[in-house]
């Protein structure tokens, strides 16, 4: 908030030469309360988190991950590499690999590629891993069958425990998220998780934001 | 509602015996006003219609679609035919070919196809293809270009209107449907669609579908 408030004043003081109208300056500044209550969006394709164990299954020993492209969350990244992920009614390829590699092999598919994979997902948050299904991941050195780990990700907002105190929630809640536009409408049971290492983005994958007209444009608010 | 009331009075009939509890006769009266105020749901994934002149062009002259399985709304059928449809960035195989032929062809896409395919297409009502998208139809005689006719549907429910009246809608209004469930949540810009040809059925995409955890057993209701 304080940011705005030196932003506005040093637009206002540039701009308030004897051309400006009080209309112009009365419009940045509720342009800057509007975005003070809004939140951006990240749109999320399906992909793989790695164990550095099953990593080297599907890679090579002690491979390394090449990142691609930084996220929006601090340290995390596209990696170059993807795999292939195999069900018993059919294969996506290209699944992304997002690094760096962590405790339990994770995989987010879209509720769609449930069905063309022929496997069963459940709705979680990332982490809570227990009965969730199956798959068989593919590599350039090997396969890896997933006995759990594949979920629907449960659609979130990522913020810091200051952005929360803004917004009136607390880290664990569940809040309904207002979309604006001719796809517009109302996305229930969106959790919070605030901590001190969170950009301020609520995760939303690609068929939630294609029904709901989203894009990595989109600022959505809190109901 | 007159059904459900002749239903419900013979069922309290049969079921009024000594070991029929009040709590269930008022659980089944409970069941029954929920669905009345309640709109199935029919999830369409990308499809096309075409004009007799157009399935000439693709399939021969005179050609007859073969229908497959009937559709929801009378008279209308998935035909056993598909099509390729072709953009600049990509195609997509196997769309199907809805019956019967039309006098305009017109192509649903998801918001997903328009990004595979590279195209751009606008959110319509069917029939409104006026400056919509464009892109090239693929089948086994001969391909057409269009210059419009691709569009994303527009979300909307199909009714007589003896149930716009008991809705408390009328054909053309714009309403939000609520969605229950973990993915839950709430749908604006839902055109009614009340003709006397109308079976009672919301129709929505395969992405609308998955990101609002709905199927063809989910039931909606307008809010």
């Amino acid at each position: 908030m304080e940011d705005y408030e030196e932003l506005l004043g040093k637009l206002v003081e540039k701009l308030s030469g004897p051309n400006v109208s009080e209309d112009v300056i009365a419009e940045i500044a509720k342009k800057a309360t509007t975005d003070e209550k809004t939140i951006p969006v990240g749109v999320s394709n399906r992909h793989i988190h790695l164990s550095q164990t099953d990593l080297d299954k599907l890679f090579g020993k002690g491979y390394q991950l090449t990142p691609l492209k930084d996220l929006s969350q601090p340290g995390q990244y596209a990696s170059k590499e993807t795999v292939i992920i195999c069900g018993p009614k059919g294969s996506i390829s290209k699944v992304r690999i997002l690094g760096p590699v962590r405790a339990r092999t994770q995989v987010e598919v879209l509720r769609g590629d449930t069905f063309k994979l022929g496997i069963k997902a459940p709705l979680r948050i990332s982490g809570d891993l227990l009965n969730s299904g199956q798959v068989t991941v593919v590599g350039p050195k090997g396969s890896v069958e997933l006995d759990e780990g594949v979920i629907v990700a449960q659609r979130h907002i990522h913020m810091l425990p200051s952005d929360a105190e803004r917004f009136g929630v607390k880290n664990g809640d569940i809040v309904t998220i207002v979309i604006e536009g001719d796809r517009g409408g109302e996305l229930n049971n969106v959790a919070i998780r605030a901590n001190d290492k969170s950009g301020l983005e609520c995760h939303i994958d690609t068929e939630e934001a294609n029904a709901l007209g989203m894009n990595s444009k989109t600022r959505i608010r809190i109901k």
